[in-house]
């Protein structure tokens, strides 16, 4: 394969330098446009990482990757789209509202924003869980006129829940799902993100608009692709969506109800067995288990288990009957909302897309 | 009333501490009893604070009543329990199997231990939740030949539960619970308690025989007294407890799948307005308030709203319908689990059990 | 005494909160003037601390006074001080500049903000430290051609130490010190504070402008008043001061070489028994001791001592001799920054101004 | 070079875990050999981390060495020392006593307990900093009767403090040190370390006998090799030691009074060049720097720096000129204490006596 030309958008903020990090010696995709505000622009990223006081702001556990420490920085305007082959934008909602289909016009543009993710002609793309979905591309671009797409990746606390349901309604059906999340600190960004004076000896109960956002896309990707859009799943999923003063990796007590009774040994293979075709793709972020299942009550744990294949593995545990729900089991998992559910996550994306021919070189 | 003479087991523990200071300035329970380890024996309470390198252990964010300080502590050998009127004890499970019926033979005993909770004769009295109960002690009483008795508290994550789903059941009836619980390193006790290196940036997601304490505590205590016994209420409770790096304060994420459906206003008032016949008995701990409800969607948090009413109180907040279940609303709740839950809990118990004639002076 | 009629500058924020909750049920200070910003001026103050959202946005531990929530907020221009006796400004350093002068002008002004504080003829007052700076006001009212006068309080790392430096200066005289501060997260504010990101499980080792400043203030604190100004004591403080994930209460590893050798028990006394004329003068704010000194090697802790008197004693412990050091000995000491440090600092600094005649009625 | 067969004694235990972690892949040590409890003994490692409760206990963040997983524990009466060239010892000083000399007798042992750090015939060896101190050995040897030998490492905090020192010694000359250090959980251990407690929302102002150890270690690894002992090097240190709640990284604010006038950026300079020599003699473990300087104000923070090159290098920042002391500096170090400071600097020290032919090969 000819390896892809790839820029970010939004190169300097955390989402982008974990973009970076993901890019880092990637086998498909060559970063090449690094792309920020105008106060960043002509500079090499090196420098346009320091703030007004000269300090580096880097704020991601990996090391800053070497080989990009002095690609030029691009302003938005300066950027042209055409030279790439594949976009990954890191910009906030607002700005992804006005950029995403300036780009999306001419080149896949694979982004974390929420901007677009409801749309009915956009699939919301989990590698693994719903390939399917990947053919409302082609129905993007024929009714928008593009030659480009947009992908977005779901919410991060969606992430984790809507890949352990999938074995779950393959199998034995699903009639609703109660889920209680206790979220990581970096899920709140960094500006202002969360003050250590609330969260210090505290949990705070709710994340604005966290609980609709999960309901509605957990829906969406676990529904059915029907030609021009995705028929959502009909079950109920109720959240109470809570924070807690963990760094990285949500955690989720998910208690489901399912159509058919199932014997607790059942659920756990098909969770352990799960793979949605994943690993026949040969994609190179691609974890080795989709899905990691812990005999040990004590696990999962988020600073334990948030890391497993490098963040891309969804790991489960204390899975048993639940008492109070027919046909009921309920289980605990953490997710690495930063890696998984964010930047790793969409170069991923970007690799089935690839591999499914929907992201390919220009030249 | 007369002035009831009072003692304390395990009173240099942290459980017992929390006794001293619930019990400082009282206006009818009088401590003149403190019973610890041979260790402390015969050295006034200040002396047996202290550990072996002649630090001071106090463990109680309160300051120890001074008025205590120079009782002297009695060994158990030496205790007599026919000098004090009401007995209560701080001990560990496995020695409170072995003391309370020893006491309880001849006195009332009020303990926070879980070793009686389940017994068939033996109430889970929860002040303003089911006074009603109270009467199983004549029972006890007949049935072991005893002129005392054991009244235990119910299990700390219990007793926030299970106060705000009594006004539900009474008025909306309950088919199931589903919970989640956030609960604080005080609920695990000092030795050895939570190792702060398995708990930073963390959160433990089982907690031993917690669940299937909440779930049969809660029917115990939401069930019928039958006479001779509790018919336990019959809806199920399915939680995950886990545990986060909060010092005090026990929060849950609660759903109810309601028997009837109910406005949502109606529901609010009838927990914000739910008061037990409490206020009318004039006990000196009794909160001005039994359920507080926040509408600020950011409350409950634990380090804000732990100490209502010292700690008395139970908040509510994010009250809302549930999506998922069939006359399904939910909430968050947050109890102060070493007040409400343990000492200062055991001592309004006991305020009850006073104003029903079962706890009184034998002067 | 006549009440002197208080206002509050700055009320709506988070020492502005600590300013009425030091004033309430006060003796003296009758709070009748709550100054915020335009967006709350009219609004009672129940209403001013509801954000955008309605949600109630109080900052502080202890509940909001009851009897300050209907007072009216004025807003700055609508501001007259010469309706109050004393004015309480919260305001940060930038505002101070401009509005201090003007308020000052006509009456006292007792601030918690930096703006001030190294002018010469202003003098930095602690009360038990250095009473007799306090006629250093006089030369600024004749200066200036001022009726009022502005009185800071030193920032809230300087406190706590110049405290337990004076008894040490005046016993055994000081050659130089060398200072370790773990700074607690309150310290920094809210707006935006630390990061819960970038403090848990850390240390930050730079608060920008700290060290100067504690060394500055402390030589001017425990400098000679000399009519027009303060000869700032002549041996040097140097500092690091970091900040650690903690709320409230500045901790501090000091190490002093004394002028004169001392025992240590010399020293102790000298700190223990150290009063500095206070608790003579009946300060309604006062505490009982200015410093407590702890045998326990385990503390002074914050989270245990912070609270000592209302936050308004400084705690020492760890008090040994420094071998490193000619006459060397060095201590731990717990001070809390936004009581003594802040709010109720600024209010005992004005009981003493008042005590002084001073501050007084204008009615 | 032919590997040299190796064994861990106190395999099970977390410094053990991190010496297998140390151990895994290494190019001359060959790990055959894991030595624990009775309780152990006969089972593959893999079952020996397993508790009573049937869960895995493996303690360290990295996953256990898979190669390691498979190989018999053995216990101490079984093990025969003999059978291997160098034993990593990471039992408690109490069993250190007891068992180091059999082992030492007959084989090397590089341990990091305290039991005979101070003993005159025992060097105390840092890589980089002492290198002619190892000749102690034959010393010792001669003295004892042994063909082996026992060399201990440092207290973990002790280590990034001589590390800094050596530079400046060499250039500068010191006429004292003081240091306050903020010391991280993984530091106290496991059985019971500190209670989460005790730690959240506070500070810790002392760790038992560690202030001490620093200051006689540090004047032992900086002192003179003098042919049957070390001279001890002559300047003070004095320390206040506390623990914060930090997992991993030790971090001092360190008070240097140079014997002669350095300009700031010589000292930079001394501290940023210095090698030791070891850069030279190829070690697998060392790392590429041995201190590295920031010069953003902000670091080091322990979070951030304390994986630099795996943990072994120390990370300074905040280097300035001290007001306070004559020819004085003061900077910020952070250092990894259970890399650097344990399991990985045992490995390096074994390393560098490998290269001085003090471990070697019995085949």
């Amino acid at each position: 394969m000819t390896t892809l030309r790839t820029a970010v958008i939004g190169a300097t903020g955390i989402v982008g330098q974990q973009f970076l990090v993901a890019l880092s010696g990637h086998p498909w995709f060559q970063l090449e446009g690094l792309v920020a505000s105008e106060r960043s622009a002509g500079k090499p990223y090196r420098e346009a990482l320091r703030d007004s006081s000269g300090a580096w702001r880097w704020h991601v556990a990996e090391p800053p990757p070497p080989e990009f420490l002095d690609l030029p920085v691009t302003s938005l305007d300066a950027f042209v789209p055409t030279h790439y082959d594949v976009i990954f934008s890191a910009v906030e909602s607002d700005l992804a509202r006005e950029l995403e289909p300036r780009f999306g016009a001419v080149r896949p543009v694979i982004t974390t924003s929420s901007a677009f993710r409801m749309e009915e002609d956009v699939p919301l793309l989990v590698p693994g869980i719903n390939h399917d979905h990947a053919a409302l591309v082609r129905h993007q671009q024929a009714r928008r006129g593009w030659k480009g797409f947009i992908v977005p990746l779901p919410n991060c606390t969606t992430t984790g829940l809507a890949i352990t349901l999938k074995p779950l309604l393959d199998q034995f059906g699903i009639r609703f799902v109660v889920m209680t999340s206790l979220q990581a600190l970096s899920g709140a960004g960094r500006s202002p993100g969360v003050a250590a004076l609330d969260i210090l000896d505290n949990v705070i109960p709710y994340i604005p608009r966290e609980e609709e956002k999960v309901q509605r896309e957990t829906q969406k990707i676990l529904g059915t692709f029907a030609g021009e859009g995705v028929q959502p799943a009909c079950f109920a999923v109720s959240c109470t969506c809570t924070r807690v003063n963990v760094l990285d990796g949500h955690t989720e007590a998910v208690f489901v109800a399912l159509e058919r009774p199932a014997r607790l040994e059942e659920v756990r293979e098909a969770l352990a067995q799960y793979d949605g075709g994943l690993s026949s793709l040969g994609l190179p972020t691609a974890p080795p288990e989709l899905i990691r299942v812990h005999d040990d009550p004590f696990r999962p744990q988020p600073r334990l288990d948030r890391d497993t294949h490098q963040g891309m593995t969804t790991v489960v545990g204390r899975l048993r009957p639940d008492p109070a729900l027919e046909n009921g089991i309920k289980y605990v998992l953490v997710s690495h909302n930063t890696k998984m559910g964010a930047a790793r996550g969409a170069v991923l994306t970007a690799e089935l897309l690839a591999c499914q021919g929907l992201v390919r070189s220009n030249r």
